[in-house]
């Protein structure tokens, strides 16, 4: 018997070191998963380097090793991916930048980093898409609204470069940080003279927005001031579909998940009510995944909140959330002609409050796999588990040879 | 105490999945084999990836790999390992390509892809090497019989490409194909049109000779046109002893297995008897290894035959033939001096029929070695063993240092 599909569970941040305030245990072995135990059993399981030992991965770098990206050679910055994540098409040598909009005072010093957290910047993005000029310099751009009061920008034009600092100056009651090469290059001089240029003419065009207007009548913080960072080059990403012959779908509420998804020509796939968090809807998830399989190859799911314990350092509600995770797990185990990966993407010990580069633990689970003696999802028994140690990079590979969707090499 | 020299004993096909009609065993779990299972208990075990994990090997590419030759650099088809098979001489830059006598109809139809399966072609193969004349174009060629229907042809000269097709057209009843070059490139144009011109004059040799004549007499299959395919450049590979110090010779049936030897410069071993299938003469390679031993620090050994039933999809008879390898195996726990290597080239699963990449199980027995826990040779228990996880390319270096001969880099 041989599953025919693949379904690849990421759980963000899920991995930890031992917690004093739990005994010494991981939040996940600390916690009590009974769903994941069960595919444990039934299947394979080891401990995963999502890049390489001792490299932290963020999630970014994480998503496309375990996708079989290498980030050394397609990863300069989370821009282009956000970019993507916003529904902008990014195309190879483009530069990205996750951006915000923010709130200036009338004298220039910042006094909102999120501009009250606005919602519903739409109309304001398409207005600085249709104000702003680039164009006299050679170069074309797209600005888009994110989730919140986020958004992306793209440049496009020749020679252009991804090594600019950020105007966010991080903290409020001084001004936005002029952008500045990181060096010498001309590339990079001239992307940092054009985002300058952009921020300069976008702030012209939101100040006199209506929108912003009514939100200073409203005694809302308006949206005056866009930040632009992460800057990045879009590399050259081979598709998913020709690099492992599998067509698939990503179900992520995180904009640089389904922005890496994207970026490799994974059908994104909305789910109401998912939020990226720990109240995100995940029965939605589990159930668009299953829908999906009837007709993909391959999914690819993200479940955040994991990671946001873990970066406050509160171990008892990430054992909490593993327990939610859990229980909206329950249909995998009978999930037929499937092949279900489990793991994390990173660590995040709450102990540091930061991705590590603890190994994560991995379950294969499905027909044909070689099963072994471990019995429970954690760190330390998954170290113990069949498949051994191995990277973020084999994992996908192995995946769709037990799917007999792997060629032979050589005869 | 420390071994000095290396038996490396590669069992083709050897590790597989779990089979339901084997309880859920795979045919190496199921089987019975003590010499085996004392090698693993005495020895230290393993599992490894021949290539990398997931990538499903060749017989080719896997052997390549556990001499410490990186098949992306040096492989590019099996043709030429397979004139190393039948004892051409292969260098650098030469194109080489596996053939097959077979039988086309007087109007031009394939009427048997073996010819009858031909044997004892050696005269009709002198014949076409005596009369083809490639040298007017600038082309050097060999020509030579393997076993049974089989024959190798190796091209020499300047600018030659190995990206063509094959002229067998896989089915009776059809015509031969044209060979045609895979791209617009020179080279490959230039091997193509040797090819065509090779198959038609050698084509008009074989019709007139008095052997095809006789066996058209007696109503066989004439061996009347060469079918040519698995074009390959022959890759540029360091000698074995240059590279590891180690004066080695190999012992396999199979012409392919026995061209990578002699390809790198492992001196070949002729057994009586040996067939590369399951009635294969293992005794006489156990002993022929043995006598080798005296004079070698390594001898490889191939043992073909559960890769057969490995692609028949037959596990009662993997598991029977393992256990017939495994009596053979009787001499090995009592060798003195040496340092013993068991593994398989790749996974051949009976559920998939054709070669995976699942890792394969490893023991190394001898003096030095840090024994583990593991007692029996198997897929999941070497996966509990003190070697970890390991790829193709590591096992031999790890040998060498076994035996004292690999060298300190650094001070």
């Amino acid at each position: 018997m041989t599953a025919s599909r693949i379904l690849f569970l990421v759980i963000d941040g899920l991995a930890d070191r031992p917690c004093p305030e739990l005994d010494n245990l991981t939040p996940l072995e600390a916690a009590s998963h009974p769903v994941l135990d069960s595919l444990a059993q039934n299947g394979v399981t080891g401990i995963m380097d999502p890049i390489a030992p001792g490299v932290r991965p963020g999630s970014d770098t994480a998503h496309l090793a375990l996708l079989g990206y290498d980030p050394k050679t397609c990863y300069t910055g989370r821009g282009p991916l956000e970019c993507e994540g916003t529904g902008i098409r990014m195309e190879p040598g483009m530069i990205g930048f996750r951006c915000n909009y923010a709130t200036i005072s009338p004298d220039g010093l910042v006094t909102d980093r999120r501009a009250g957290r606005v919602r519903d910047t739409a109309a304001l993005s398409q207005a600085v898409q249709d104000g702003v000029d680039l164009a006299k310099f050679g170069i074309g751009f797209v600005f888009r609204s994110g989730a919140g009061h986020r958004a992306a920008l793209a440049f496009k034009g020749d020679s252009l470069g991804h090594c600019v600092s950020s105007n966010d100056p991080k903290q409020d009651g001084v001004p936005p940080s002029a952008i500045s090469p990181l060096g010498d290059n001309t590339p990079d001089k001239k992307t940092a003279f054009a985002c300058n240029e952009f921020i300069r003419q976008s702030a012209e065009i939101l100040a006199d927005h209506p929108l912003n207007r009514e939100r200073e009548r409203q005694g809302l913080c308006p949206a005056n001031i866009v930040f632009l960072r992460g800057a990045g080059e879009m590399g050259r990403l081979e598709p998913f579909g020709k690099k492992y012959g599998l067509d698939g779908s990503v179900i992520a509420a995180a904009s640089l998940i389904a922005g890496i998804g994207s970026a490799v020509g994974l059908e994104r796939v909305p789910v109401e009510g998912i939020t990226g968090s720990q109240d995100s809807n995940i029965r939605g998830k589990i159930a668009a995944a299953i829908r999906e399989l009837s007709h993909r190859d391959f999914v690819l799911v993200n479940i955040k909140g994991a990671d946001e314990s873990g970066h406050d350092g509160n171990a008892r509600e990430k054992k909490a959330f593993v327990e939610k995770v859990d229980r909206e797990l329950a249909p995998l185990p009978g999930l037929k002609d499937t092949l279900i990966v489990v793991c994390a993407d990173h660590s995040t010990p709450c102990s540091i409050r930061d991705h590590s580069a603890d190994p994560v633990p991995v379950i294969v689970h499905g027909d044909g796999v070689r099963t072994d003696a471990v019995n429970e999802y954690g760190e330390r028994a998954c170290a113990r588990g069949g498949l051994g140690r191995i990277r973020g990079a084999d994992l996908l590979p192995i995946a769709r040879d037990l799917i007999n969707r792997a060629h032979k090499y050589g005869a």
